[in-house]
């Protein structure tokens, strides 16, 4: 198979731009304005199916972003989809909640070893706001530990960037750094008393940076801090929940937190994020007030239901790490070919390619962009996501793009 | 027809009762949390069709919540039904947005004379909480006048109750009483230079409170005092929107906001809200930074094209209206005939009945629990919906059994 370059945007791709700049701002908002990122990248997509992404002009993408993670079984998994209009068949949003979400609630507990309960939101930030409140609710105190850049939702009280944010809005957080044990000490002894919450990531994910894994010492040291001061330990594990370890991304290392937030992954895509914790915050979680208009409906839990039941049956996350191991050795041997020096971090299952030096990201960019017109959609400086519907076969046909693409950036 | 009173509460009701107490705290949560109202109400259903809605144990309710609030045209409307598994038949959370959400930001535009671009989230707290941000950024202020007693969601700038709400969550929120344009003055005094924005439902509707229309002169108060001040006025249209008048609840008066904030019935139950500005604020839209995993996502906007396409034909608000007004009036006619003192408060589209001195609400929960065993879900102290799924009869044959409960609650 050859693969031929195309031109940059389509007709289609460039009148929808041209409609959408007049009725949204800028065109586009959040994570998915491609204008952020690259120039040829479409920013319409119209269908979807197990690996590959199809754009407006018909164009198709071997897929490496999976919808920016929610698609871990591959798109239109053909046990979700019928979930779905089975569910859609009988009723969504009624009066009540859906039994469904009390076996939904029953299947995390059961795969997720630090959970006793659940509770559903719709949002990744709707599920690490919760965990804060919840943490607020069971210590009596206000003072919350993130790491410095790490990126928890883009709601106020930890918003990265953008304008509208005010100082009061994150007046009771406490930054330590990543992977950084005696930095953790030192916020927790500045907030002192009054430390109701650390929250950590499962390893450092931070957009334009390369990707952490955690420290193995430094998890247990978060745990301890925690346990010394009556802190609540909360995991985010949104971006990586469910990909890197069923039962949540810091069980491999035997540590458990107090309160994990889930989302993206949960329901192949469909709207959803949970709460899960401990005996311990059980009454802590009864005592919040947390409710929104669409959280009771059901189709999402049957979703999740047909996603976790098939994450269950143990072969996804072998065929996503085996994907990933696949792209990152294909990879590593094309740069090496081409006498490109890159960096290959985080876990195989997210993985992210950046260039030596590249520290204004213009040769990933360049990359990604040579990819992205030959046929492979993957990001310059955003962790990519393997899902179970990669083949060996579509990891080569990746590869075989990745090739051309190292070979447009070595000439250029 | 009769109507037979029911056992209180089905067996497979009690047992997801139990399971659901093992895995989600106090058995459920927020605002769909039954204990709180009823012993009665199920909390479990399984299934609904137009204007019903059908429990765990088999048992059919006419529905007068709608899903409280997102149901416009009924359960399982066919056409928002079929755009939505037309839809998933070619993807949903794919890598970029659909153009289904481009066309669905033109048909909002073209419907909301208040409108000049809209953004789309999941939550209605997320669009409120994006027109606080957008206003703050606009305007570079921090204030934000809000009502007492107001919701705008249960989320922490604008919490109403809960633990783990912490001082500086609201330490920018400035009260004033709803149709109180002289409280709205003295807030604006005391938030001074610094006030950004003016947040107002389009009717108080206040949770165990009866409902409030808006005093027109209030409505056009509060844009003379935003234009005055500088602030944005922002109205929040969550619960109210497309159900009232599809060009914005206050479009009847001319007053026109600021941003509005959508979600509810803005889809007839997928999960979806939306942010609509005017063109003076599109910059200020442009330069915050808000997103969420499934915010791009095509089903919801191919359900909300659906959705406000039906709603555009003109034949559903007039038809909700009409049941409204035929409920209330056989209401009104009922409580008179039985020697009852009821009021009805709010619009007839989003009616609540209270009793005559009950303020602990203890007659308006005994008759909405004897409607419900006889087969009407409604709410004792929560305004309900109506959706152009009821019909003459359907209003009928819910009068025929609120007359049994009138007689229940008059007995006792």
């Amino acid at each position: 198979m050859t693969t031929t370059q195309r031109s940059a945007l389509g007709a289609r791709e460039l009148a929808l731009r041209e409609r959408a700049n007049g009725v949204i701002p800028g065109g586009m908002y959040g994570h998915m304005n491609v204008q952020a990122f690259s120039s040829v990248h479409p920013q319409f997509m119209v269908s979807g199916d197990g690996c590959r992404v199809t754009d407006a002009d018909g164009r198709e993408y071997l897929d490496l972003m999976c919808g920016w993670g929610p698609v871990i079984l591959g798109h239109r998994h053909s046990a979700v989809t019928s979930a779905i209009v089975d569910q859609l068949g009988r009723g969504d949003c009624l009066d009540g909640t859906s039994p469904v979400a009390v076996e939904f609630a029953e299947l995390l507990v059961d795969t997720i070893p630090s959970a006793d309960w659940a509770m559903f939101v719709k949002n990744g930030s709707d599920a690490t706001t919760t965990c804060v409140t919840l943490a607020r609710a069971a210590t009596g105190r206000a003072k919350v530990m993130v790491a410095h850049g790490a990126y928890h939702g883009a709601v106020p009280w930890c918003a990265l960037r953008g304008a509208g944010i005010v100082a009061q809005d994150q007046a009771n957080l406490v930054h330590y750094e990543y992977n950084d044990l005696a930095s953790a000490h030192w916020a927790a002894d500045e907030a002192g008393a009054d430390l109701a919450a650390i929250v950590v990531c499962p390893m450092r994910h931070d957009i334009r940076c390369e990707q952490e894994l955690v420290d193995p010492e430094f998890a247990r040291g978060l745990r301890a801090l925690a346990d010394r001061t009556g802190a609540v330990l909360i995991l985010d594990d949104v971006r990586c929940g469910f990909r890197l370890d069923l039962g949540g991304s810091w069980e491999p290392l035997g540590v458990r937190p107090d309160l994990s937030a889930w989302s993206k992954a949960i329901a192949n895509g469909q709207a959803l994020g949970a709460i899960t914790g401990t005996e311990a915050l059980r009454d802590a979680a009864r005592s919040i007030y947390i409710t929104g208009s669409f959280w009771y409906a059901a189709v999402p839990f049957a979703a999740g239901l047909a996603t976790l039941t098939e994450l269950r049956k143990g072969e996804a996350l072998p065929r996503i790490a085996a994907a990933g191991t696949r792209l990152r050795e294909g990879l590593a041997s094309q740069a090496a070919s081409h006498g490109l020096e890159i960096r290959q971090t985080g876990p195989v299952q997210m993985p992210l390619l950046s260039f030596a030096g590249d520290v204004e990201f213009r040769t990933s960019t360049a990359w990604a962009e040579a990819a992205a017109v030959r046929g492979v959609y993957l990001h310059p400086w955003h962790n990519w996501f393997l899902s179970a519907a990669h083949t060996d076969d579509d990891i080569d046909a990746i590869l075989q793009r990745t090739d051309d693409a190292f070979t447009a950036v070595s000439r250029s």
